[in-house]
């Protein structure tokens, strides 16, 4: 496509390097952005660059942070002696959004990925043994997604901790709340019969 | 949503102010960013501000440009009898693809639609006149979309242009290429047999 201005095509250029966006969406924000007061425009820009210049990440639990230990860690009233394994940041503020947990969380930052060339080295991992070698840690959550990259991942801290005396759980696998019972898949939902849970009329 | 960092937040912020990102989407794209190198984001940044700043439209068919006139309007070799009349910078995008067309543009910033507030006087209408009044337009083709909208602005623009010795033409409408006619609207197959166009065995 030709561009009648090589600044457009600039902006253009940069806007489709972001995943999801290719150069018609590119082209169309960058439209809409030119009938914006430049303001508004330096607003954007300056988000980012000073995020990308000044966010930290947590040194105890590896979430993105503002100051050196994240709010979760440093948050006196969490359980801190329970720690919720997950893979990234969106997955704490999807666990944090559900209010049914207090204790803290560890960003492993990623899974066990061999096809994408992600080792357990590239991973959080070494930081969690240590916080339980630590001790005060009683049960370690495993929160990851429940695909094969994930069990991997969970064998593999199961394994790393398995000389500690720490309580390790994962999350319950079962049907999905709302769902009908006939589409659920077989393992799904043989797991959730495996898995069952004593009825208490609540 | 609660979100770690203020940081964070504030880019997801400005980024959801774009058309067609919801709040999901921009954290998305911002963890995105988060994974590159400062100056990948840096650039980003400077291409949208740089571009709000330098960006020109030209001063005879308000294209975009990055010169006083645009380069197709600067360039000896086009027809500079014929205008073609559009919407908006993507529509001449659109036609200069198509690769049919080697004469001149005239983009209008929109079209008139009374629900949204957008009267003759917010488009580029008066300067069209001007240019078809300052003489050496022969030919003024009509390139707007086929809606009420712009079938009202090619209403006022004939109106407006009736008294000049100029040839007010209008793009065909008829079937599209490559689709069946079974599925076409009758209103456009209607057209499409009224504008038939004499068959030369090409």
């Amino acid at each position: 496509m030709q561009y009648p201005s090589r600044l457009l095509e600039n902006a253009v250029q940069e806007f489709s390097k972001l995943p999801g966006i290719g150069r018609k969406t590119a082209l169309r924000l960058v439209l809409h952005l030119l009938r914006q007061e430049p303001t508004e425009v330096e607003q954007l820009a300056e988000a980012l660059v000073t995020m990308m210049h000044e966010v930290k990440f947590c040194s105890v639990c590896h979430n993105i942070s503002d100051s050196d230990v994240c709010p979760i860690c440093a948050d006196q009233r969490r359980d801190a002696s329970t720690v919720c394994v997950v893979e990234n940041i969106q997955d704490v503020m999807a666990i944090e959004n559900t209010q049914q947990y207090h204790g803290l969380y560890h960003v492993l930052g990623g899974i066990i990925s061999p096809m994408d060339g992600i080792g357990p080295s590239n991973l959080e991992i070494d930081s969690l043994v240590k916080r339980v070698e630590e001790g005060g840690i009683r049960e370690v959550i495993l929160a990851l997604s429940p695909t094969m990259e994930g069990d991997t991942t969970c064998f593999y801290i199961f394994r790393k901790l398995a000389s500690f005396q720490v309580k390790l759980t994962i999350i319950a696998r079962g049907v999905s709340v709302g769902n009908e019972l006939e589409y659920t898949d077989e393992v799904t939902l043989g797991r959730s019969i495996l898995n069952r849970t004593p009825f208490e009329g609540k």
